[in-house]
């Protein structure tokens, strides 16, 4: 059976891939979509919408949103009330609205996710490093991005290394009366963790957690290299929240 | 408060690798050794005996054993049965020995382990593709081993490839029209994923899981220097079979 | 002193990246632009022709040749009889016009340049390559590249090998009674030396040259995301031909 | 024909390394042994000496020294006086004992090498990397070593930098305004240059200069397992001696 599905805000960068990844998909099917700033009426035989009151009689499964952060929670709310199960994209909801949104979810016993980042190798890397941190504590973080980043370390490696903190046992890495020669070689310390951060043309958006043992080494390294990879993760979202009966915060709950 | 441990089969290349662990973690206490071919009776205050019989009385909480496949069924059973959970890495257990040993293992309400390889990072590497695997079908594997391996692909990149199809949606990777220009080119074909064993002198052990996705790859990487590796899972296993109340086969089982 | 360069072919992908890169580059001067296709006199205060005869006039040291296999031949003869160095990213010359122009821009005195490929990063690779096989023989290749490739090896990975055999003593990496245990594990044979080939979604195009020797190991990696990165060696090439007094075919022959 | 071999101080280490390395070579012909320690006066074969002046009469090509920095000096001056081409890798000569060194082996028209480092990928590591810095600017460097180690960035990165920085476009690599969320994420500064220096456990010597360009990226990467390395070195230098008619100073002299 093919799941029905309605994008919100199509017109955008994200709306055009989440449109494209979902007419590829042979057990997805577009039903309806929504974009204040659309003339059409209908696009490849799918009808499309300008205000989302008139979606509210359409037959759909799941409600995919990249709008904006203004229209994003009321267009949730709407997606629940309605019966489709949401997957939403775009940023800015406070807590107190992910709570009630949860809970209304739940009343509904519809399933639904409202993610910050749909890159599923980004969140398994996580979760992984988090899972090796237990049996070697030492370990090393090296990001990679283009020289257009302004800050360093990412904030991918600072979530990443905070995750590990909360399950390795605390120590310094290195010699305990190590040396820098220049001063910053050995990297920003984050509980005793190092984190190196390279910045160089070319190169977009990588990550290394490199882990160190007696007699062997484990490394862990996630390449993203445009934003396509996250249809990745809509995709696999669309499938998981039909089978579940409440929202939840964040891809790596429908792992 | 600290382990007391006894190590059978001291005097062998993994017998001394655990007798160096052991007595350098202020939270493990050796008690006892065991080697038929030693002529000591004693080693930095720790007795030394020649059979297993004198180590009865002995208050200890595990015994080690890296000892020969002819002895270590009677080894693990005799440690059972005097109350010392088994950590034991010697190889050559039929299933029905397992069993046994498992059901009187439980019978004594004591924790234990059996296990043909003590690398944790192997295990994890194994257990990280397995998961990522769910979500990112498309991955090859890439094994380099030094050049006086005799079979390629390796075992563990079989295990690994098998591990990963039990949950994999399986495909063939690469064009379905796609040519070797040079027969052999795309690696073994093990359910449509690709296995390339890479042989030079200087490599020692290592392993490559590739997973590519649209705009994304993930990688997973694990190098085995040598066989000190091994202690670290050794160390895992003695802290973790005290906890239990069963015997398993295999460390994954422990982590 | 600024170097003046007229762009032959400036609407086609390659014309239009030469465009960016020479108004971007404070030391290069753009002075005329060619293309049959343009309605346009003037581009950003360029004069903008549609006949290359009507350049014949023009100040310029260089003439950069982004057009087709068609006209090119014409048009490097017309640059060479007027003073322009060519840098030529045409495909298609005989080797008999080859041997023709150079010998004309010998006549001229001009420095010139035909080559097949401008990515400066794969040309090194190939170099150092070629440098490593002479002391290390032991050497295998990876080449990874998006699963839409059809053939396997790649172009540059046969090249790249070739280029290597002409320097290494011949020998067949492996163990000389090593076991297949899957066909194809041990990947493509090209005088010894293993080629293997890695296709997965997410990747563009990659290759790793790995040497092993006792107790060490070399690694070279070029990674190639897109084919802005011919512009690198454009721009190089606009600068080292107004140095010399002869046409050569290869970016090689510049670095 | 064969290339007939003195080693000196074959007692050591190193020494002995090169022993095992010279009589499984059939190019190469060991004709005597020299150590002050020895207590044989034969060796499978070859005569083994206590002083350097019972060689005075040997039929011999090459000198290999892996003696001390007290006698190395009058050893290597005691070579060249009776025709043997010294192959010397003991430390602590004086810029002076290597200039006279030098004018001796060139009255003599005998080859030499004395070299602090006989690894032949750290070297080619570094050329390769001066190489590709005319071309690519863009640069930083990741050396990774064991837990160990007191000094960071360790000896082999700062000297890759400066060879680099003598070619290399100066330039601070990073956006001009960035910022370190946490000090050190940056790295350490040479000349703009960013090192970055991990240490862990299980690693031994490893080095990557990372280039990065317009849509390509190019990787020079240098793992040194154990010092067996050395003897690929020491093999090459007593067959590049042989043809060679005055002493260098340095492996890369002889590359």
């Amino acid at each position: 059976m093919t799941i029905q599905v309605i994008i919100a805000g199509f017109k955008g960068k994200m709306g055009q891939a989440a449109y494209k990844m979902v007419v590829e998909d042979p057990n997805l099917e577009l039903v309806g979509l929504l974009d204040p700033f659309t003339e059409e009426t209908e696009l490849a035989g799918v009808p499309v919408f300008k205000h989302k009151e008139d979606l509210a009689q359409l037959s759909a499964d799941v409600w995919v949103d990249f709008t904006t952060p203004k229209v994003a929670y009321e267009n949730t709310r709407f997606a629940l009330e309605n019966g489709f199960a949401p997957v939403v994209g775009t940023t800015g909801f406070t807590s107190e609205e992910i709570t009630e949104l949860t809970a209304l979810s739940a009343e509904k016993g519809l399933g639904g996710l409202i993610a910050p980042n749909f890159a599923i190798g980004a969140i398994l890397l996580m979760q992984f490093a988090t899972q090796a941190a237990k049996y070697f504590p030492n370990v090393e973080i090296i990001e990679l991005h283009h020289d257009q980043k302004k800050d360093a370390p990412s904030g991918t490696a600072i979530k990443t290394a905070e995750l590990m903190s909360q399950v390795r046992t605390s120590q310094s890495q290195g010699l305990a009366d190590e040396e820098e020669l220049i001063e910053g070689a050995r990297g920003a310390d984050f509980d005793g963790m190092r984190i190196h951060s390279v910045r160089l043309p070319g190169l977009v958006a990588h990550q290394e957690v490199i882990f160190g043992s007696q007699g062997e080494g484990l490394t862990l390294r996630h390449d993203s290299y445009d934003r396509t990879s996250f249809m990745t993760g809509v995709n696999l979202a669309i499938k998981e929240v039909v089978k579940r009966d409440q929202l939840v915060y964040g891809l790596e709950h429908l792992l």
